[in-house]
């Protein structure tokens, strides 16, 4: 594997109003950096673009994990890449890692905010998906916070997405009953025939969410794994059961609201329900990332765990994957792949 | 210990508005009961009085426990008795117990719904206390479920209150420090300088709870034991720390709310800090009520758990003893004794 010789980048432009365009992004031709002691070179493999990046391109602070993109400045998100070159001896020439990333062709980065990717597992751009942060979120959050057991019920809103959809397959693993909530008949489709979940509920189509839920679930819910908060999370409290768990993980119906939004208080339903509402962040399980990794692989490697992946071939195409998140209704990972591994 | 001869109850003789008034009840002459085999015949020793009753004084469907008077029949709430008769095995003659009887001096009770008090532990009247419902609550509810740490920051509101007063003392117990919140001067001073805590926080003469939190709590708050729910949930919400816990007990300011008022929806916050929001009632934990009755009884004969006791007597007084719960700032259990324990 020889150095690259050429390097680009993509900056954000300018600061979109509402949904992004190609004017957002910038391209600009860039040098091969030179690296540091404790830096490695790296080679972008896989970029992924996710719907949440839209709000670290409006102005505003940062948010408390330090997310938000400059004007004139390289965009940055989840990526996997392979070291070309090392001075940092935790990784060597070749290695698959993973970090967040600019989006750039080739870039020095210090080796601390990286972490081997095992190309024995699973294809390595699970490392944005099943093996990455959404999958883990889905795993800990299910296992660790809703503790489902064989045979309860377990409902799970943005059933479809990429937490969610490990979510329904991990609670099915666990023996239990999954009902998932979805906005669109694709997805619907998808999650009782592909993912085989018991029933699922497109709360487009669905005036009466409680009714629909008392429908779905007569033995009412112990574990609510929630993706979205909102009425939806209001619905399922009415007839969550004794000791019933919420996993409370992400809250897109609150997506970009600086206050929280108003909503019927929930203390009296936990107190009735003796219930427990707890909120996560994957990160909290860090030092239980490399068992659940290989579990999850695992499963997905006995087919016992699907996802969908899209990819887009291209460096010059992620702002065009990006923009397309906003539009229709995609089911799974959109990914770009930059360039191939090389041994 | 003979048989008594003469009986009366207090009945609701009618519904009131608002605050209760003599009107509101009426005394009856009734006969002695004959007890028929699994009964006990009981003669009333305390008989508890809790502004919570008000609320089974209105019309409308039983709560989910089962509590509501009606016109005409007798009231009940949580009493201590002695038994002067008894057709069960599991209750002698002389026996001092606990249950939720009717205001009548004698009465006939099945035996299941009894339990027996200890007069070796504390004083019988602390069944209606620190060894009753709410000292076990508060107990249960703070060990259990709030899982204090030594050196942690314990906020309580509704400090002053039957269970919130033992939550403050047991938390300091466990070598936290104690912020307490009440709604009078006397309750501060009481809970400053009687039960020690840290600070204790008048909300009614406070503009800005959360900036008065934050003055009270440097650290951070790491436990909060909710009360009251309501705006001062809200505050305390902002400066929870990472991991921290919201032990959700009975809802003051939601009282009398038939629908559940809205507020700020918690879950962004339940996120952002990783933290757990969790209802709980006291039965839940009824399995490790004796262990916990002989811990509370050895910290209250120790000196290390206070509580302030008003004892009205006479069985007449019981009407005017209830009624007074509603006027002025009264700190500590009220509670009517209506006769002697008989040897």
């Amino acid at each position: 594997m020889n150095k690259p010789q050429k390097n680009q980048e993509i900056v954000l432009a300018k600061r979109p109003k509402g949904v992004p365009d190609k004017s957002t992004f910038g391209f600009q031709d860039i040098e091969i950096p030179e690296i540091k002691d404790g830096e490695v070179l790296l080679k972008s493999i896989y970029v992924s673009v996710d719907p949440g990046m839209r709000g670290f391109m409006d102005e505003g602070d940062d948010d408390d994990r330090g997310n938000k993109y400059e004007i004139d400045k390289p965009i940055n998100s989840r990526s996997v890449a392979q070291v070309v070159e090392s001075k940092d001896k935790k990784f060597s020439k070749g290695d698959i890692v993973y970090g967040r990333l600019d989006w750039k062709k080739v870039q020095a980065f210090k080796a601390e905010g990286l972490e081997k990717v095992d190309p024995e597992l699973a294809p390595i751009s699970t490392a944005l998906s099943i093996l990455g942060v959404t999958g883990l979120a889905a795993y800990f959050g299910l296992i660790k916070i809703g503790k489902p057991q064989k045979g309860e019920t377990v409902v799970v809103s943005g059933a479809a997405g990429s937490v969610g959809s490990v979510v329904v397959q991990v609670a099915k693993l666990k023996g239990c009953k999954v009902i998932g909530i979805a906005g669109s008949e694709e997805k619907i489709d998808y999650l009782e025939n592909d993912l085989g979940i018991d029933k699922a509920i497109n709360y487009k189509e669905t005036d009466a969410m409680a009714k629909a839920l008392k429908e779905a679930c007569p033995d009412g819910i112990d574990v609510f794994f929630d993706n979205v908060g909102g009425e939806i999370a209001d619905a399922v409290l009415e007839i969550l059961n004794k000791n019933g768990r919420i996993v409370v993980c992400g809250q897109i119906a609150e997506y970009n609201n600086e206050n929280p939004p108003k909503g019927p208080r929930p203390q009296h339903s936990l107190i009735k329900k003796s219930a427990r509402m707890e909120g996560f962040v994957v990160f909290d399980f860090k030092d239980q990332f490399d068992e659940a990794k290989k579990e999850l692989a695992e499963w997905y490697n006995n087919d016992k765990l699907k996802y969908k992946e899209n990819v887009i071939e291209g460096f010059e195409n992620i702002p065009s994957a990006f923009i397309g998140l906003f539009s229709g209704d995609n089911i799974g990972k959109q990914v770009v792949k930059v360039s191939e591994v090389e041994k």
